[in-house]
């Protein structure tokens, strides 16, 4: 027996989704996996204590920021102890026995179907089907005999429901990338990652040109590198804004402490999201 | 005959998408539309003279920037000519004769359907089913007889297929926006809007702390109010970022063209993607 426990870990969408993917890679093969319908889910998950970790996107590289994830944060104010990027590759898959010439039905969520125009256009014989889900579309296939069938997901779908690659990577862009967070109920700041610490901060500035600057003038007084900044409108509020921002640092860093502290001179409202190390 | 030219334009979906519905409140009910089926599309058909517009889906107030459409206006270089907010509201759409108590399935786009999930839980005999569009299950339903059958989509899309609306506003969250541009070859700089000028910029900075900081100078020192700051890193160059600005005011104003000047000063590459007035 392995001293190190199980880790319990809930996620959005079916086993084998690229949540799950990145739940694997930042907490390894050994978990118990909690996947659930809605982001919402996956929090209320961690807070009831059914599961230890939460496994959530945060960003990616072709459609942006996931604000409803940022909302959540907010609200459940769970840290953020570890993040992970994981490449979004989509592999035509098909229950063993299916010949790629015998293909005629790809079952993927709609947007996955999207990110494969290229290779519709090139095998016109195949029709795209849209699909709730990326790998609840391969286990389908493994529950129901459906002759010509296949799906499109990640070669981990594949290896979960059994399912064979009959290509790879048909993506159009392989620069897409999501970024996930792993966030805990009580971090013990161990050294799960590897590089540089990131410590990612909300804040709100009041309504008045140059707000910003001020707030930005906080880290740049001390140096701190951001690696991003996004300000969102606040609901309701015209001209008030929310903003997310990363920076290199620890948030018990000393200089990074006298930025929050010079910060929450001039804004709103400030909070500390978390301190993490990237797991390459 | 009205002297006013029926403006032609290109938008991705079908028609009755939510681009459509920006596309009225841009240009006016006499357009003439072109549906495409991707936003690349869209750029091609107003680059190839096709339309003399195009309606672009930009950001979200649940799911972020297209990050996607910024490297497309990056890479045509239309200017951004007008600028609309539509709010992201779903009807349960039947054909004529279908009650409400006689549906069985809804079909729509999956995002869609997981912004209604309050809808489903309430009403459990409607199954939620999978299609590629919102307007385009519309559509469908208006093509083939399917018994029990029912779609998610605009208010726009019922009317253009003749459906009825059975429940209105079944989405979960009303704070749902989606933050549309018009762009044209050559805008004539009309007043097309109403209430203030903004300015849409992208630049990207050197890899340097405090870089943000002098840039953000540029406009603080101007006065100028920013409505929108995002970064994004640049592909393939780890610490170097492209960043979205908007701001209040006209390119051509004179404190706008100092800030733009002082801005390509300290940054490796400016670029001015439009002024316009917001259509309300």
């Amino acid at each position: 027996m392995s001293q190190r426990a199980t880790a319990s870990v809930a996620f959005q969408g079916e086993r084998g989704a690229f949540s799950y993917s990145a739940a694997l890679k930042l907490l390894g093969a050994s978990i118990r996996d909690l996947p659930c319908a809605t982001f919402r889910d996956v929090f209320e998950s961690l807070k009831s204590g059914k599961v230890k970790f939460a496994v959530l996107p945060i960003e990616n590289t072709l459609h942006g920021s996931v604000h409803e994830n940022y909302d959540h944060l907010l609200e459940y104010g769970f840290p953020i102890c570890g993040e992970t990027n994981i490449r979004i590759a989509h592999n035509l898959i098909a229950m063993p026995g299916t010949r790629f010439g015998d293909v005629r039905k790809a079952f993927s969520h709609p947007v996955a179907l999207n990110q494969c125009r290229q290779f519709f256009q090139k095998h016109k014989k195949i029709e795209p089907v849209s699909f709730y889900d990326t790998a609840g579309s391969v286990k389908m296939l493994s529950e129901r005999s459906e002759p010509g069938a296949a799906a499109i997901a990640s070669e981990t779908a594949a290896q979960i429901y059994k399912g064979e690659i009959l290509r790879r990577n048909i993506e159009d862009d392989r620069q897409n990338f999501t970024r996930f967070f792993l966030l805990t109920k009580q971090p013990r700041h161990r050294q799960t990652g590897s590089g540089v610490w990131k410590t990612s901060v909300a804040f709100s500035t009041e309504n008045a040109p140059g707000a910003l600057f001020r707030a930005m003038a906080c880290f740049a007084l001390r140096d701190l590198n951001l690696t991003k900044i996004e300000s969102r409108p606040l609901r309701g509020k015209p001209w008030e804004y929310l903003f997310y921002v990363d920076l290199i640092g620890r948030a018990d860093d000393r200089p990074v402490q006298n930025a929050l502290n010079n910060l929450s001179e001039t804004t709103r409202f400030v909070r500390v999201l978390g301190s993490y190390r990237p797991t390459s």
